[in-house]
């Protein structure tokens, strides 16, 4: 087993010759790593029978179990989503900005590779495809540290992308697994300063907060998304109800969906009722302030976690407010920064609540659902960033880049 | 005394207010707190006078205590500063992107104020006026941590200008002091995540690797600055000689002062003893690798300290390099990601080392003293960044600026 620290060095070394690779290089390894992991299925699927059954013994729930397991047509899917990064336009040697100062110099601000990007995830496999992917179109080298019960599926795919890297005449070492997989290997890969760029940690609350508040690496804090939709006194009632449905019950475990609504007190007494009783109808439960509680007879009453924590499932807060401002003010004060809609017909409302509510993505009178890369049209992301720092909103591969700034001159110096 | 915390909430909810001024009511404040500052110049001197008898009682050292010195002229260049960042565009709310989906979806990517802004800086009150009206003007209210041995000097600034933004229609809480000056507060500081958006620690190292080890809430890592110049094999000793001088010499203890030289052997051989004997009529002493101590007399030998440190004084490390990969493969592991220069009359050469020194500038015949917001024409800058997240290099106004997306829609929902 090669120690955290040998992984991180191979990275390391890797990242300065994966930056210098140009497109067709990068695009024809990406092939060959879609075309592997496609012939590879059946060995894959072997490996990951040992992790589902070490699942089963240890009493993993089912949802898991489902989003650990992989099976042929799962792969390639999986192959198929790497084809789809390697269609998408690269990043690297953009140039950003051009200008010639008055003393001659040339100052161009260029786009170029992160260097070495460190993700943290839970029992899906399929991130660690998708994320090696990503990290090498961005001209990243990555490593790549999976929970400890998908270790047998993460193993195999990242063998068959090594060798098909090897085969494309580029490093392995472009795509590194952690297989330490003890705890203290994370505490520690938190802070391999010299050998990390960044790291962006990807499951839910607990893995995100332990990475935010113990790196000293540079972190990209991805991923929970206490996710509002207000409706405003002057929205269409088939609107707000089409767009409640999608955002609470499209998909509910994801951190786009809605966790709480909030409605205006006059749109509440002319249209809640009905609205609730749809809710109820799709087997939502309903959390609600006593002014909310007016419109339904089955709603618990929220408490204060109600407001702050997400549900990721068929259940909802309801609060009624005043108006607009108090639903920004609610947002702001509860919302964890990642996506806010409004549905309203008044355009100065609808401008108030995008200059006032914090969150990497503000809609109007769109489902919440519709924060992701590829709705976004960026392609797969490595996550959804809910900080203010680098990057909002979904990780395409833009987002996972840096810039430098080239200064050509002849012979200047400062006077 | 106002606690940490205290402060710290009134500079959050200050952002709110701040990110939605429009530039002409932006403009009119920092025009008052300039105007503020010049007529408030006596005061601030007379308070500044505690400061710098408490600095010569416990025997600070004289460049600091001229770093810490106000009078009335160089009250009058910082508040003349202040006016420069009035004359600076505003930042908020240009559109960076804007487009359509398939699905009718328009979305834009708009830039907006990051919210709170921290700094941690040393015993210079002219900092405390200009990150104020920085942070201003890119629309977040700032919370200040100078050095307790300013306290004194920031107290009489932050009120001068507090009344000025007062008297024009602003909340004095754009700008807050911490008025806890113990260290246990910069601690607790940087792990405000609930208050502040973005840290940025100013000053020396270990201020700066205080806050990059300890921080919660992102940080911008700033300023060390182990720049190198490395003189290629082709290079014009006209050139090469005015650029090392420059760098060197012009002013020594900046971040963006050259620290090693790096010379190919082929020139060495040609112009390096005339280049080294003008150095040290410079008075600047050198520290050199077996090689180049061929071409001086008066080296001392180079120790591991001596590549990796900045001298920021009259001294400098020179070591020989076989070609432009052992300059660049030198650079990438004892730079510190700042401001790195090539010399050298070969395109291929300048290209190479372009896009293999990793660092925020990479010049080409220019000398390194030119990374600064100034020089780059970005106005005034906040510190020069280190790291490969979010912005390297000069941070102007831009640069503390955060985006989001704003998506428009007609009921759309996801299916």
């Amino acid at each position: 087993m090669k120690t955290l620290i040998e992984s991180a060095k191979a990275a390391k070394a890797a990242a300065g010759t994966v930056a210098l690779l140009d497109t067709e290089t990068k695009n024809r390894a990406l092939d060959a790593m879609a075309d592997a992991l496609a012939a590879g299925a059946g060995e894959i699927v072997a490996k990951n029978a040992l992790d589902m059954a070490r699942g089963r013994e240890t009493g993993m729930p089912e949802p898991l179990l489902d989003r650990l397991m992989l099976n042929t047509a799962r792969i390639l899917e999986i192959a198929e989503g790497v084809r789809q990064v390697k269609d998408l336009p690269d990043p690297i040697g953009e140039v950003l900005e051009k200008w010639t100062r008055p003393n001659g110099l040339v100052i161009e601000k260029v786009r170029v590779p992160m260097g070495v990007i460190g993700i943290i995830y839970e029992a899906r496999p399929n991130v660690t495809a998708d994320a090696a992917a990503l990290a090498f179109k961005a001209g990243s080298s990555i490593l790549l540290r999976g929970s400890a019960s998908a270790f047998e599926s993460n193993a195999a795919l990242v063998r068959v992308m090594r060798a098909a890297l090897e085969k494309a005449g580029v490093t392995p070492d472009a795509v590194c697994l952690v297989e330490d997989t003890s705890r203290e290997a994370v505490d520690q890969m938190l802070k391999l300063r010299d050998y990390i760029d960044l790291i962006i940690p990807r499951g839910g609350a607990s893995l995100i907060r332990n990475a935010v508040l113990n790196a000293t690496v540079p972190v990209l804090e991805t991923g929970t998304g206490n996710c509002h939709v207000y409706i405003d006194e002057s929205a269409d009632y088939a609107m707000a109800e089409a767009i409640v449905i999608n955002a609470k019950t499209q998909r509910t475990g994801v951190c786009n969906a809605m966790e709480t609504l909030l409605v205006h007190e006059k749109w509440a007494e002319k249209h809640l009722s009905p609205l609730l009783k749809t809710m109820t109808a799709k087997n939502v439960a309903l959390h609600g302030d006593r002014a909310a509680a007016l419109y339904c007879e089955d709603m618990t009453p929220a408490t204060e976690r109600d407001w702050a924590d997400e549900y990721l499932g068929l259940a909802m807060a309801v609060g009624i407010v005043p108006d607009v401002r108090a639903a920004a003010a609610h947002i702001n004060r509860y919302g964890t920064k990642h996506t806010e809609c409004i549905v309203t017909a008044s355009a100065e409302n609808a401008d108030f609540f995008r200059k006032t509510v914090d969150a990497a993505v503000v809609n109007v009178n769109a489902s919440t659902r519709f924060t992701d890369g590829f709705m976004f049209g960026f392609g797969a992301e490595l996550g959804i960033s809910t900080q203010k720092l680098h990057a909002r909103g979904p990780l395409g591969l833009r987002e996972i880049t840096s810039y430098k700034y080239l200064v050509t001159g002849t012979g200047q110096i400062r006077t």
